[in-house]
């Protein structure tokens, strides 16, 4: 029996990454994190620091996607809002962590400091806890739903203690093959093969690289032997056209 | 009178994106531009190669913000659906632009591969054309949906041409300063001064950078004078936490 596909969408929420002082890395290391672990990423959104907006992006993605994964706005501070809005989101009050509060309490600090560190300890009643493994306060998990930090560094590791936790279903491979042609010169070969192999997606992602037009042609599906034999048409489909297929890379 | 501000969507296409094969930067790079001419990006998306997705995510984006841009999906192959989505989002049908023929044409090449690459001299009804200073095929605009290469060095170039011709509203500034502190420890002040002025936005964004922990606190917005004044604030804020203020940045 084929496999059911898992599909994800990724929320990265902060207006640092909107108003482009922060460039996103997050989304491209879940993808390829989750990916691995046989986990499709199917859309992200980059949203404000803004409960509406929030609220109906969580509702939307968490009823259309096997799992959300969300990143930013879990600190202490007042635009730390993503805690409030996905409990709203899902209609439940907060509580407060005790594993979480016995790590901020490991650190002493003055009592107004300790009551802002205190906010991280918050949760949606019904949620459980993602470890952290660089020592700071956990994230959550909410039904299908996974809260994680904005650092890079915080939320890899928050990520990273997922693995094997999670449903999953096949894993996409990849083959990559390079041509040193413009496009257009298989464009209409490239359009057949992939009329041949509908299970496989064919994608054809053009550079410019020491002084010479390219085209990376990626083959991406969850069937081995069909990629196999659809990397042998492109191979062809190169050839054909008068030029030799490259730096043939398997995913 | 208050200038309205104008806002704009991001809608990056492109399923290597979302595979995690290539690290988006338009993103970053549409929301600085637009930015420094007085529109905001509230919002984005990254979606894959599928009509049905592309068509109701550009329906629902060009109603919600003033200006809709996107990135992807515009090149000679059969994964290059953008332009047949656009058309379809605004239920128009495609013609050849005479204009982007001919700079097609200024390349011979055998009928096969011109035949490929006239699918890029393709628009929608109604589309007039954004400029492409790289040479190539220029991208169009439909309404207010701006629809360019995903190609960082193309769709720079599109963007960049597009300068001086939007509307636009009053530009976010900005005012950030650097504390040496966990943010916790300045949170209690962060939320007071956040109250005081509404109208500007403080974002608090730690960071952990040699061997020492501090945070990056960035004010926005389109008031010099209250920036101004919320930066005494924060200052302030430091200075009482016990901390010198340092860095600090006007943008």
């Amino acid at each position: 029996m084929k496999q059911r596909a898992i599909t994800a969408s990724v929320l990265i929420i902060g207006n640092e990454i909107l108003s482009g002082r922060t460039q996103d890395t997050n989304l491209n290391h879940i993808s390829l994190t989750v990916g691995s672990w046989g986990i499709q990423v199917r859309e992200a959104r980059v949203i404000p620091d803004l409960e509406e907006v929030i609220v109906t992006a969580v509702n939307d993605a968490r009823t259309r996607f096997d799992y959300l994964f969300t990143t930013g706005g879990i600190g202490p501070t007042h635009d730390d809002i993503t805690t409030d809005c996905i409990a709203a989101a899902f209609g439940v009050d907060l509580v407060e962590s005790p594993e979480i509060a016995a790590i901020i309490r490991r650190r002493p600090a003055p009592p107004a400091v300790m009551e802002a560190r205190m906010r991280m300890a918050r949760i949606p009643v019904g949620a459980t806890l993602i470890d952290n493994t660089t020592g700071g306060p956990q994230g959550f998990r909410i039904e299908n739903v996974f809260v994680m930090a904005g650092i890079p560094m915080v939320m890899q590791a928050m990520l990273g203690s997922l693995e094997g936790k999670l449903e999953s279903g096949p894993v996409v491979r990849s083959r990559t093959v390079t041509a040193y042609l413009g496009e257009s010169q298989i464009a209409g070969a490239l359009g057949v093969i992939q009329e041949n192999h509908p299970e496989i997606d064919l994608g054809s992602y053009p550079f410019f690289k020491n002084d010479r037009y390219g085209t990376s042609l990626v083959m991406r599906g969850t069937d081995e032997s069909a990629l196999n034999a659809m990397l042998e048409e492109v191979k062809a489909a190169i050839i054909a056209a008068g030029e030799t297929p490259q730096d043939v890379q398997q995913g």
